[in-house]
């Protein structure tokens, strides 16, 4: 009985927060950032505003948590044959998306964001894909950098550089994988 | 006539800012992020809503400016008689700078910014920094490393860091100098 309506609920809820975000995507693209309220998400998604502060406790938190779920990129990293190239590609499709006007903007809600759950899962997701990126080169028999390094090294000066200069253009992509195949 | 209506204005302009940015200072002592507004900026500071409005346009770009101003470190990076010793007293710095409550409070203000002034002028004040260190090496005739290397692999992790995982301990700013050291 327990098992049952924890299901149940597992289901509801997810549905709910599947239609708050829903809400959240489809109001980003008419409004600005400032003009964005909780009570205008509830209504949209159908839901009280007590449902969103009880599950996120404030606006910051929720954008950051639809910015993150929008950053789980659908396809696994390409594989180039070799290892600076799977890394120039990683550079290439974090600079395109995260440097996109969408892109920068889902990197300031979730480094605006206090509760470091959104933070660790957006640092999560690069991780994953270098991990495979470093586990391809190993089973090519590449020599292998730490996934630490890479993560230091190559996804925080592209992170850095679009929150704060400009987002790095293929001649800084390259720079920065060559840096990196320097470091091991 | 014109000149000194002018100065009159800089000097009057110049009063308000501060006094705005002083009333920002001691209400972020008292109260959180969320509870802020620019009506009681406005009222602490003694000026109407519209002043603030105005000159920041709103109070994201209004808190970035009061964290840029707090950034700018009075002394000039500790001269430690080596580039090596140089750059970790930098990373140590800007890990206790920017890794406290307020350090990291100021970060997330100054990246959730939509003018790109206020970040511009954030990085401006670290590469100035590596600048002087830079220049201090030269004339030791140690071997210099070009100031963008070291904004992408020393000063851009130790942000990221902050931003989205853990301020870097003394054991990763060692292995962030130390990557910086082979990577010319």
């Amino acid at each position: 009985m327990t098992t049952t309506k924890k299901i149940r609920t597992g289901g509801r809820s997810a549905r709910i927060q599947q239609s708050i975000h829903q809400a959240v995507r489809e109001l980003q693209a008419t409004h600005s950032r400032e003009e964005l309220t909780v009570c205008m998400i509830a209504s949209a998604a159908g839901v009280t505003p007590s449902t969103i502060y009880r599950r996120w406790g404030d606006l910051t938190s929720l954008l950051a948590d639809v910015a993150v779920a929008h950053m789980r990129p659908d396809t696994p990293p390409d594989d180039t044959g070799s290892l600076p190239g799977d890394l120039l590609k990683f550079a290439e499709f974090y600079a395109d998306e995260l440097g996109s006007e969408l892109g920068k903007q889902l990197l300031r809600d979730i480094a605006a964001t206090h509760t470091s759950d959104c933070t660790t899962r957006c640092v999560q997701l690069a991780r994953e894909r270098l991990e495979i990126i470093v586990e391809r080169a190993q089973q090519r028999g590449e020599r292998i950098p730490a996934v630490e390094m890479l993560i230091d090294n190559l996804f925080a000066p592209i992170v850095y550089n679009i929150l704060f200069c400009e987002t790095p253009d293929s001649e800084q992509q390259l720079r920065l994988v060559s840096q990196c195949l320097h470091n091991y």
